[in-house]
Parts: C-alpha cells; structure tokens; sequence
C-alpha cells in the first residue's frame, strides 16, 4: 500500500468546524480524507505519532520507538514511511539516525473535517 | 471485517484539545482509535456520513443514498452496517424503511483525539 502526499490543509483551515457534518462531500474530497485517515487507522502509526509528539523537541529517532513499540525495526520503518508519505511526518537525517517530527497541523487538519456538530 | 460498538465518548470530552499528540497514548487506546478511523477511511463511508448529516432532519433512508452514490443496495447496506457498528450511525425502522441518522459527538470524540497541537 501506498500513500501520496496528500494536501491535509486543503482539506479545512479551521479544526474545529466540521464540513463533513454540515453538507455532502465531494467525492474527490472524501477520496483524500479516506487515505489520510487509513494512513492513520493502525494502532502502531498512532502510538508513533504519539510518542514522537510527546517527546523531548517533538522529534525522536527510531531508536526512541524501538524502545517502546514491541514492533522489528524493518516494521517500524514501513509505519513511518506511510506516515511520512501521507504527509503526517518528517524525516531530517542527520548524521547515522534519522528523526522523525509531526507535521503541524497535519492532524488537525483531518479532525477539522471530521469534528461533530 | 466487524467493528463493536466503541465508546467514542472516552476517547475524550473536548473536541479540541489533542491528547495524542501531547501525551504518549496507551496501547489499548490506540487500538480503540484505530479500530474507529478504519470504520471511517473508507470514501463511500464518509460520503454515506456526510448525506445523512447534510439530509432534512439529519436523517437519511436507504433509498436517499442509492439515489446519490453510484453504488448497489447492498453495498451500500455493508457500509452502513459497518458505520452502525463502530458507533457512528443509528438505524430507526419506520415501516418498510430503515433510517440513518449520526449519532451526536460521534465524529467530534474521534476528531477530539486528532486535533493537532
């Protein structure tokens, strides 16, 4: 599976209004939020994003995650390549470890879509 | 795939803080997040949520999506099964008609964990 980059701020400006509750979506629109959101929908991606953003500068290694995740390496490095793919994570290499940070806004952007009426 | 009746209202109360990217997040939550994000990353999914809630009265028959999305009954009938059983959709019978409705703060509580810091 394969995720493009995905314009997540495109989808709404706004975190707390909710399109998707008030009118009928765009087909094309509701394409985009489906690959976003199952960029997401993996318990692992989440804990990742989750222990990324929680750690010290919002940035770890996947030294940091090894440590927490019960997952291979070669597992985690798929996870962070979907999530890097579909436009939740950066990656900046520097020296031997790559490190991973949020995208700000990336995650509010797909909760502005979808937040309840 | 099945999906139970998640309790979307624990996931958090606030639809705009974001506890998963402030706080590592429990492994059993993510699952319950994840499970709740595959209901939804499906487009015709979204779409089937985004027509009942933009439908007078927020309320939409079988008919008003077959009448919309270019899909068979009974596809769309596993949508809405699906969309039932994570919890996002309730069906009312009425006569020979099933109808759909969101269920309140469904979207916000998932939207509540996403929303970016």
């Amino acid at each position: 599976m394969t995720f493009t980059q995905l314009p997540l701020t495109d989808i709404t400006a706004d975190a707390c209004s909710s399109p998707l509750a008030r009118a009928a979506i765009a087909p094309e629109s509701a394409d985009t939020l489906a690959r976003s959101l199952k960029a997401l929908a993996d318990p692992a991606r989440l804990r990742i994003i989750s222990i990324v953003s929680a750690h010290a500068d919002q940035e770890a290694c996947v030294c940091d995650l090894t440590d927490q995740l019960t997952l291979s390496q070669p597992t985690i490095s798929h996870h962070l390549k979907v999530l890097v793919d579909s436009g939740f994570l950066t990656r900046a290499k520097r020296g031997t470890w790559s490190y991973y940070s949020l995208v700000p806004g990336s995650l509010s952007s797909v909760a502005g879509v979808l937040a309840g009426v």
